[in-house]
């Protein structure tokens, strides 16, 4: 159904280029604005947007989706000053790691009503468009956090671009939201950094890595000016998150200094088994089975 | 040259497979030693070996090179036990994580002068030889550690074995060799088990990881009894690393908690200058060039 629908998407980076290429290639009258000039002739290029949006915004008046993705710290900036040429927008959406600060934004400004947030869990350390591509969210989990004010029509809409790109849509709220990811990839972003300066500081250099040690320290080359934002927007609960780990990561020091080999085996046992992902069926499967199970089909909403 | 040896390998998981179908493939005779005989069908079918080695050792009589791939645990008593049937041997090595327990062992059972421990980095958490490779250790780095009473023909003899199946060698001591590793390579292990346990303690499963998180937490899928050994093996050069890396979470944890936006910046800058690996030429190239650096090509010893 995107066939009929404009979407404006604001920042064409390995997110917003993705997601470009995706709707496009499913038909969407795709409209592309970044900064960088170099990045709408690479997206024109590669035929993921039909046309750029110019500096004085006029050309957003036709979208009815709007697109903001940029670092979590820039997109309220951008939102504010594209609010003004929301005249055919049904949905106003974002790609960011955090949801509350955009949230509040939107409300703010005035378009709360039809703002979902959204978050795509696809991040690598890499950015820009020029690593985006074909299929990013093919099977990817991507939360949707409206506010009680969200129309039916805007968290449809949202329902269905998501799901034309293939993703594994959750329902969330902004609270929940920023607090899970806090655990499930700030943290973890952050203890990449800290063990690459362990190493570093204990006088090795990254050749010395093996799979294993490069693994867990790769992330430390994520963008800074990102990791500034997100870390500007959701510090509390990154903290939480980072206290909860030095605590589980004491109890390991513990169990190393004591030599204690059979809690060793226990540590392994169990965050392996949680770890590993128990068989999977198909993303298409699994996304039609939990679409079902939880009554998220747009056709089952009629 | 290994045309004229006959490699004797010792434990057919993941390294010893990978090993055995590198060496065959090169014109070795290899024999192989697993408890598992599923692994040894497994290995003659993919012609990783010419014959497996029986109960008794005997065929190990014939072996000029003795290649120990075994956990740092078993390694030693396999070493002890094999000690009465190296008639041919010019080499005794292993592939294990730590290198100065085995070479004590080595001592104890009087091989020392005919013993040079190896470590290729190139595990990862899969075990087992399923997931044994032609080229694994193309382009990886090996350490390799003799002691002081190891013979010329034993280093020599290693070299040329781990050359021919294009690793980077690098010749350290057992000391120094465990204290790196304990940075590199075990303490990012357990951190990673550790960040696996606080997402758990959280109540979040490993589905609502995204890319970031899993690459974070798949280590903790890692074999149990192998990082038991290792512990058993390193542990007091592992708890340094790990307060250390408690150190900088700590001060990470507290350039959050204060919300300091340039010092996120400068931490992902200064880890990522770190962990991003300049450009590099292609691995036989950083070889050659080494090994000339170095001195340590068996030709230029000549």
């Amino acid at each position: 159904m995107l066939e009929n629908d404009t979407v404006a998407i604001l920042g064409l980076g390995l997110i917003g280029g993705s997601l470009a290429r995706d709707l496009s290639q499913r038909g969407a009258r795709v409209l592309g604005y970044d900064t960088d000039p170099a990045a709408i002739v690479e997206a024109r290029k590669a035929r993921a947007i039909r046309a750029a949006i110019g500096e004085d915004f006029e050309a957003l008046r036709t979208a009815t989706i709007v697109v903001l993705a940029v670092p979590v710290d820039v997109a309220p900036a951008l939102l504010e000053r594209a609010s003004h040429f929301l005249d055919a927008a049904e949905l106003v959406t974002d790609v960011g790691s955090t949801k509350l600060r955009i949230g509040a934004e939107a409300s703010r400004v005035g378009v709360r009503t039809r703002f979902v947030g959204s978050h795509p869990m696809v991040g690598d350390h890499r950015a820009g468009f020029g690593v985006s591509r074909m299929g990013l969210f093919s099977g990817a989990r991507v939360y949707l956090c409206p506010s009680p004010q969200s129309e039916p029509a805007a968290k449809t809409k949202a329902l269905e671009m998501w799901h034309a790109v293939g993703a594994d849509v959750r329902w969330t709220t902004p609270e929940r939201h920023d607090g899970e990811v806090a655990f499930t990839s700030h943290m973890p972003h952050l203890v990449a950094a800290a063990i690459a300066r362990t190493i570093e500081h204990a006088g090795h250099d990254a050749t010395a890595l093996g799979p294993g040690g490069r693994s867990m320290t790769r992330l430390a080359e994520s963008s800074p000016a990102m990791w500034r934002a997100i870390v500007a927007t959701n510090h509390e609960a990154i903290a939480r998150a980072l206290d909860a780990c030095i605590v589980e990561l004491e109890t390991v020091r513990d169990i190393v200094g004591r030599c204690d080999q059979d809690a060793v085996v226990r540590l392994f046992t169990e965050a392996g088994a949680w770890s590993e992902p128990p068989e999977t069926p198909s993303p298409a499967t699994k996304r039609a089975a939990s679409r079902a199970a939880r009554g998220t089909d747009p056709a089952a909403a009629k």
